[in-house]
C-alpha cells in the first residue's frame, strides 16, 4: 500500500471549502487518482474559529495556528489559500523550509515575490504548484507549460477577470451603462463590495505577470504592465462598437516581437466573429499563439469554489503522482533566465477606437484630424450622428454650457483608425484631449481585427 | 551534462516531417525543454526512399528498415506516424519489446487494440504517449488526464473532424449542397480522395473511444459507438436549422448517467450561442463537463502538418523530462479496470429535430403525428411552408411522380419534438418512413439547448 499524503489547509473561505469537500467527498476517487496514495486532509486553518463553516472533515483538526499545521510532520503538502501578499509569503516560505510541497492560487504573491518563493522551493527541493492562479478551473498554466511544450508561444489574449467580463457582458447585452451593471455585477456576487481591483485591470495584471513568467521566462513588476481598466467604457461605446460589427473586452495581453515581449491590460474592440467576443458573463477565457501550433483557445469558469478547487486539487494530484516534481525541475520557474526582455506598450502596433465628445462647430473636426496627422496615424472610418437622429446618444451626453450660460450642442465623434503604434496614438489623444474644441476625456481602445 | 535522447521517426508524412522540423530547427528550444537533455533525431524510415522529402535532418538515417530503427540502441523513443493498424501494430509492440517508449498519432490503432499495446507497455515498463492522437493540436488527452483529473468527467462534447466541420461551415455559410462543399474541401485539401471515414463519422468514432478510455476507463470497440454521419444532410436542413436559430455540427459525444456511459456520433443542432456552434471550418473544440469544474472548452486545429507535430513533440518532451512515466504508471489506462459500463444510446434524451419529404394531401400531417404519439413523443413545433413561398425550398425537391405518371406535389416537413429517449425517436422515425405520404427517407438529428 502507498503511503498517504498529508494536507493541510491553510485558509478555509470559499475556495478552501471547495477544496475540502472534494478531498472529503471523493476521496476514493482521490486514491484512484494519486496512484494509490490515499490523500488525508490533517489540517484546516482558519481566522475565526466562532465562523460556521460549510464542510466537516472528519480526522482534521481546526485551528487558527498556521504555525503548528505547517510544522505536523505528518503534513506532506500546505495549501495556502488565505491571499494577500504579507502572511500568505511567510506561510509558503515556512512550509518550504519545514520540507513540505506548496499549493497556492494566489496571483498576487507570486507576481510580487516569485522570485524569492522559487529560489525557496529550489533550495529545499521541493515545489511550489498554482494552476488556480490564473483562470480558475481552467488549465492554462499546465497548458502553456507542459501541453504547449514544443512551441514557442508569441501571444497571449486573456478575458483574465470574471467580473469585468460580466460587467461588459451585461452593458453590451442589455444597454446599460457601467454603474448599473457594477451594481447587478455586485448584487449577484460577481464583484466585491470594492471592485477595485478586478475593474481597474490590476488583478488581470498580477494574472498575466504569472502567464508571462510561464511563457516567456520574464519577471514582470506590477509597474512594467500597462493597465487601462473598464470605468471609462460608456454605453455608448458599447453602442458604437456594436455598430461598427465589435464587442468590448478587457484583455490582458502579451505579444512577442524579435525577442521582446510586451504586457498590457485593456480594453479592447473585438470582431464579434472572434471567439474572444462570445466569452460571456463571468467566464475566463485564453487565447494562446504558438509558433508550432498556432491559436488555440481555452475557455471555463474563470472563479468560483468548485472551479478553482479542481484545479488546486490537480496540483496535489500532480504532486502525489510527482508530476509536478518533473516540471518544476525542468521548467526553472522564475529563475530569472529569460531570452526576452520586457518592451514597453508603447510600439505595440494596433488600430484604435477614439471616441470625443466634441464641439458641434466648425473646425473641430479639422483639429482633431490635424492631431492624428502629426502623429502619422491614418484615419479609416469617421461617425459622426446628428444627435437629433440619435436620442438615445444625446440623452448620455453631459449638459454643457458655454461660460455665458448658453447651452452648446456636443456631438460624439468616433474614429477608427489605421495600424498605429500604440505610443503616437497616446500622444495624439493627449493632444487632442487639449483642443478647445474637445469635451471632457476622450477613450481609446485598441481593436483586433 | 545529462544524456540525449535518440528518437526514431517511423513514417515521415505530413505530420513527421512537421516533427522533424521541430526537432532540427528548434533544437536548443528543445533541449531547453528537455530539463537539458538533447532530443536527436536518428532515424527517419519511410516507404519510398526516392520520394523527395521536406526537410533535411543532418545526421539521421534515412532508411525503409523499421526494424533496423527500432533496434538502434542509440533509440530511446520510437514515434508511430504510418498510421493504419497492421504494421503500425508491429512497429509499436516491437518498439516496446525493445525497450523504447512510443509516441503516436494512431487513434485507430489506440481505439482497435489499445488494450493489447498497453498491456504491452506495462510489460516493458514503458510508456505510449498519445497526445496527438485526437484533436491535433489541442491538448485534450492531458486535459481529462491530468488537468482535470479531481473531477468525474459527465460529459464529453466534440467537433473531432476536421473534414466534416469545414462541410457544414460551408454549408451554413453559403448555403451550399452537401456535395459541392465536399468538392471544395477536397480541392483545398481538407478532405481526401475518399471521404468516407471522414464524413461517415468513423474518425470522429476512434477519436471518441480513446477520450472515453481516459475519461471513463471503458474500452469501447466501433461497434459500440453509434455513428451518423453527414451525408444524409440536405441544403434545406442548414436552411431549417438557422431558421429555427440552431448550427448543425457534428458531435462526438459521451454522457454519463448513474454508472453508465453513452458514446455516439452524429449530427446535433445546436443553438446559436453555443460555443460550439461558432467552431469554424477545419478547427476541432471539445466541450468537456466535469462534475468539480462545470463545462471547460478547448479549441484549436484538429488537424495539420504543424499543430499536430506540436502534439507529438510535446509527448517526446513528457518523456525526456520524466512526466510521461508518471503519469502512465497513474493513469492505468487499457487496463479493463473501470466503474462504467457502456450504454446503447437509445437510453439518450433529447429533443430531435425530423425533416421529411411529404405529399401534401390530406392525412398526412395526422399519420406523422400519430407516428410520434405513438412513441409519447411531443411535438414541440412544426415548420410546413407553402411550396409555392420558397422556391429555395422547393428546387431541392425531387421531381415526385405518381403510377397515372402525374407529377405529385411535395413538400418538407419539419418538427421539433421535446425530449424523448434516443430510442423511442428512432422507433418513430421507422415508422414513419413507412408511410404511404412520406416520400423517401426522413432526417433525423437531435437538437442540444
Amino acid at each position: 500500500m502507498a503511503e498517504s499524503l498529508g494536507i493541510a489547509l491553510v485558509g478555509c473561505g470559499t475556495v478552501g471549502t471547495g477544496v475540502a469537500r472534494i478531498l472529503t467527498e471523493h476521496a476514493g476517487r482521490m486514491t484512484a487518482r494519486a496512484g494509490g496514495r490515499s490523500l488525508v486532509l490533517r489540517h484546516l486553518v482558519v481566522r475565526d474559529l466562532a465562523k460556521p463553516r460549510d464542510v466537516v472533515v472528519p480526522g482534521a483538526a481546526v485551528g487558527t495556528d498556521w504555525r503548528a499545521a505547517v510544522a505536523d510532520p505528518a503534513v506532506q503538502i500546505v495549501v495556502e489559500l488565505i491571499g494577500g501578499t504579507t502572511i500568505a509569503k511567510d506561510v509558503v516560505l515556512a512550509a518550504l523550509a519545514a520540507g513540505k510541497h506548496v499549493v497556492t492560487a494566489n496571483k498576487a504573491l507570486l507576481a510580487a515575490h516569485g522570485f524569492e518563493l522559487f529560489e525557496a522551493a529550489r533550495k529545499a527541493e521541493r515545489v511550489i504548484c498554482f494552476e488556480a492562479a490564473v483562470a480558475g478551473g481552467i488549465p492554462i498554466i499546465r497548458a502553456l507549460g507542459e501541453s504547449l511544450a514544443a512551441n514557442q508561444i508569441t501571444g497571449i489574449q486573456g478575458i483574465l477577470n470574471g467580473t469585468s467580463n460580466f460587467i461588459l457582458s451585461a452593458m453590451a447585452e442589455s444597454g446599460t451603462s457601467y454603474s448599473d451593471a457594477l451594481k447587478e455585477a455586485q448584487r449577484l456576487g460577481y464583484a466585491e463590495a470594492d471592485p477595485t481591483l478586478d475593474v481597474d485591470g490590476s488583478d488581470a495584471a498580477h494574472k498575466l505577470a504569472v502567464l508571462a513568467q510561464i511563457a516567456f521566462g520574464v519577471t514582470a513588476q506590477p509597474g512594467d504592465i500597462e493597465k487601462q481598466g473598464i470605468a471609462g467604457i460608456d454605453a455608448m461605446d458599447t453602442r458604437f462598437a456594436a455598430e461598427l460589427g465589435y464587442t468590448i473586452k478587457l484583455l490582458a495581453e502579451a505579444w512577442v516581437a524579435d525577442k521582446t515581449v510586451a504586457l498590457h491590460v485593456a480594453p479592447v474592440l473585438l470582431r464579434r466573429t472572434d471567439p474572444l467576443a462570445q466569452v460571456r458573463g463571468a467566464f475566463n477565457a485564453v487565447l494562446v499563439t504558438g509558433d508550432v501550433v498556432g491559436e488555440t483557445l481555452f475557455q471555463g469558469a474563470g472563479a468560483g469554489m468548485m472551479p478553482t478547487a479542481s484545479s488546486v486539487v490537480a496540483d496535489i494530484l500532480d504532486i502525489a503522482v510527482g508530476r509536478a516534481q518533473k516540471t518544476f525541475a525542468a521548467a526553472k520557474l522564475w529563475s530569472g533566465k529569460t531570452e526576452f526582455a520586457l518592451a514597453p506598450s508603447d510600439k505595440v502596433r494596433s488600430r484604435f477606437y477614439l471616441r470625443a465628445l466634441v464641439r458641434d462647430e466648425p473646425g473641430v473636426l479639422a483639429d482633431v484630424c490635424r492631431c492624428l496627422a502629426n502623429e502619422r496615424i491614418s484615419i479609416a472610418s469617421i461617425i459622426q450622428h446628428e444627435a437629433v437622429e440619435s436620442p438615445a446618444l444625446s440623452a448620455d451626453l453631459p449638459a454643457g454650457r458655454t461660460g455665458e450660460n448658453q447651452p452648446i450642442l456636443m456631438v460624439p465623434l468616433v474614429i477608427m483608425t489605421h495600424v498605429a503604434e500604440t505610443g503616437r496614438f497616446r500622444a495624439a489623444a493627449k493632444a487632442l484631449a487639449k483642443l478647445p474644441g474637445v469635451c471632457g476625456p476622450a477613450v481609446f481602445f485598441s481593436v483586433d481585427d
